[in-house]
């Protein structure tokens, strides 16, 4: 194991965390800083932490100097996996540190483990917060709170995008399939290149957003707030009422870029090289579509006619433009994992929020910022199901799994349904974790609570249903359930192995 | 598709059920009869149901006669899926013939429906029942219910240890492992040898559990009653307060037989044949032992010191001895998927019944009288989950996966990740539907109840929680629930497949 370029890019981490904290920090003193006890408190928070982080900066890059420039699978993965843990520490600090100076808001955040909480579930792009209310927050942690989605997003498609089907780990090969770019010699180049390109779409993207909340009436700091959270399908808003604080424009412009935030970004380069058909008859991303429509649909025809109710309390009529805009927009916002909310769909019958509790599980497609199971594992299970019931009674005809033109061998077909299993297996013992804590710790839980708040986090969605429904909060869970939510977050987020190997074995012997 | 064999040979299961019939009320006659009016109606409504079965035996031999003896694949799982089905609204005609007679007991059999559910339970080995009184029932009947456990248990041994395997259907192959049978040249003949040996170890292990049971102190009657439903794994009792009714040495008896119908009927070979050793060894019977003492510790350790209710009402004390025996014997009773209570589960605890409803899942052995998702697949599931962890940072290392000393191959791996997974996913499908059909038909239903009463049904189980729990019924649900659960507990039974392929439209295609 190479331990020096381990700590050399952790050391990398730190300090570009640290930096951002200060860019934050200075952002927000020259066009929203105002002088209250809060915001003095939030910016001091956000200093000290610049500070820390580049001091871990120094020390991690001192350990890893002359660190040989090799990056092989095993590096890649410890790195990954220490990355989310780590910089969820940095970048909950400044909670921590505005918490224990304005004490006069009743600590908002209770302890450090709630501010990994939120830190955790920023960097996941999830969307799930402890705050009741988070209007409390000054703008400099408000921003620092967005920026973490923002952060944490373009990170995820640089990772699954770049550099996994570079080094080919596990099933990732699939998803490579559709994720071109320049094939030259040597690892470290191509993946520079791609993230480069990555990092380019991602930003132009934000840009777009931003100028088009703006145009439907937002404010600045609120459309780049909404459009960080977009566009990392996170899902923290600057308003207890979420998205509802807004103009239908504003939404409908929130859902036509989550729908492109949940889409492949590998898939965006066939647009930058104009090849539009071949984003268009992309099998994922038709059947994502499809999926959003029909889950849609069934929304508009269950609640039309029954009045719906705001995030922020207000009953408005169930007629067509309401019901559509509604419920399309809570479909892409569950599907993509983003998690805004508009209406309280808490509120509603057992055939929408099922709907919506099947979508948290097929989740956005590969190579996005969406969690879930992905859109192309649901496709590529269902093949083969379908093959395995004819193989049962035609156990001599061999069909070959096909997506789109690519063959879909053995071994990536057994990687797909051990993943699927293992996702199915983990939210079931979250969900039963957090039943047995409460049970111990905090005050007992129902089971719908339970099975959605593990969901949630797992799939990286945010609200669920119950008491961690759309306008609730994950606030008043002890902090063991939050250790376990904050496990869950990174574990759906880094496609579980990265964070599992640790925990095997042979993966620290030498090879 | 040789539709003249399909014919004939459920011809010939008409002919045997109409025979056990009308042999049940010949026994009954000399034996348990009185001169009630219940009893009248009971034996009436087998005497026509003989002839019925009879008639259709007739009908269905004339039909299927000059068959060509071929015995495909395709006719193998329609005639499976066909004996179930029909098997069981022949195995409800008395139910339903005695409940339009017998008026002033309240028509326990409410309709049609409610009785083929019964039937099903029967035949399946699931136990779940509509009766909230079982008394109401004259032996007659009483006798019949338990038989079609015997009936269903012997029809499932002999058609998963020697009629599928010898077909090579599905992934069955895995099973095979560990039945032999003389090898000839044919595959009817194997077949014959192998099922004669499997009815000699079925009514041999009948006669002995009879026995040993009256010994304890059981009448007859009970004796066979519950010998039928344990061997059967089945759960079906002559008492409302089911095997609780008995003393703690019948409930030995009951728990000794309860686990070793649930294990692989084709090791009971290796023990004709004097070879103790390679029973003892069996990778998946190792298991199957391990799980239910562990379960067994679980249960104790969280249960000690507390008050026990017994399924009769009544509370004893919590002490070594009690809280030992209803551990162990609530443990073997679902993981082996009986269903047989003694104590009110229901009151228990979050941590034992989580347990309990886990083992439903794991159920049996393969080829055995248990449901569930066997244990060998669970084994060689987590053995791929392992080796798919260790792939991801290693994937030129190629392990082969064994059990045993079998290698399990990738099309058999594949064969029991999709099987998993498609028991999960009927599992949840079934929990939707009862709530959506109550809330429509009924009266709403808890969550609990639904996933309970899903998972107790389609793993053959029989008792729940809550609403379903231990010393409840499914009388209760609507009819179109009913229909559901009759359908998860064929599914359940015949391991999916046989059933599935029958919407399958390439299934009816000409090969």
């Amino acid at each position: 194991m190479n331990y020096r370029f381990v700590c050399k890019h952790l050391g990398l981490l730190t300090g570009v965390l640290g930096a951002s904290v200060l860019i934050i920090s200075a952002l927000d003193w020259f066009m929203w800083w105002e002088n209250t006890p809060a915001e003095i408190a939030g910016t001091k928070a956000l200093l000290i932490t610049g500070v820390v982080g580049w001091l871990f900066a120094v020390i991690l890059l001192g350990m890893g100097r002359k660190a040989e420039e090799y990056l092989g699978r095993r590096e890649a993965m410890l790195l990954v996996a220490l990355s989310w843990i780590f910089g969820a520490a940095l970048s909950g600090l400044p909670y921590f540190l505005w918490s224990i100076e304005v004490t006069e808001a009743g600590h908002p955040f209770r302890d450090f483990t709630a501010c990994y909480f939120e830190a955790m579930s920023g960097l996941t792009t999830t969307g799930a917060t402890v705050l009741s209310d988070i209007h409390v927050l000054p703008t400099s942690l408000l921003l620092w709170r967005s920026t973490t989605h923002w952060l944490g997003g373009l990170g995820i498609v640089v990772l699954f995008v770049a550099v996994l089907p570079t080094l080919g780990v596990g099933g990732k090969k699939l998803f490579n399939v559709e994720a071109p770019g320049p094939s030259q010699p040597g690892v470290k180049p191509r993946i520079r290149e791609t993230a480069r390109l990555l990092w380019f779409i991602y930003v132009g993207m934000t840009i777009a957003q931003t100028v088009l909340l703006m145009f439907t009436g937002m404010n600045l700091f609120d459309a780049i707030c909404h459009t960080f959270a977009t566009l990392a399908t996170g899902g923290f808003s600057t308003k207890n009422a979420s998205a509802g604080a807004y103009t239908p424009a504003s939404q409908i412009v929130i859902i036509f870029f989550m729908i492109l935030a949940g889409a492949n970004f590998g898939l965006y380069y066939h647009i930058l090289q104009g090849q539009f058909k071949r984003f268009w008859r992309d099998p994922e991303f038709q059947l994502y579509l499809g999926v959003i429509t029909i889950a849609s649909v069934i929304l508009i025809f269950s609640l039309y006619g029954n009045n719906l109710v705001l995030t922020d309390g207000t009953a408005i009529e169930g007629n067509v433009a309401n019901t559509t805009l509604h419920s399309v927009f809570q479909v892409v916002s569950i599907q993509t994992t983003t998690g805004f909310g508009t209406v309280n769909s808490d509120l509603w019958g057992f055939v929408p929020k099922m709907t919506l509790l099947i979508l948290m599980f097929i989740g956005g497609c590969a190579g996005s910022t969406g969690g879930g199971i992905k859109v192309i594992r649901i496709l590529v299970g269902f093949k083969i199901i379908v093959a395995e019931i004819e193989r049962v009674f035609r156990p001599n005809v061999v069909r070959s799994i096909k997506v789109g033109n690519s063959v879909i061998d053995p071994a990536m077909r057994q990687g797909v349904l051990v993943y699927i299993l293992g996702i199915i297996a983990i939210f079931v013992i979250g969900a039963i974790a957090l039943v047995a804590i409460e049970q111990n710790y905090g005050q007992g839980i129902d089971i719908v609570t339970a099975v959605t708040a593990s969901a949630a986090t797992l799939h990286n969605v945010g609200p669920g249903f119950e008491r961690v429904g759309a306008i609730q909060n994950y606030g008043w869970f002890s902090s063991p359930s939050l250790a376990v939510m904050s496990l869950l977050m990174a574990l759906g987020r880094l496609e579980v192995y990265a964070l599992l190997v640790l925990f095997v074995p042979t993966f620290w012997r030498k090879p």
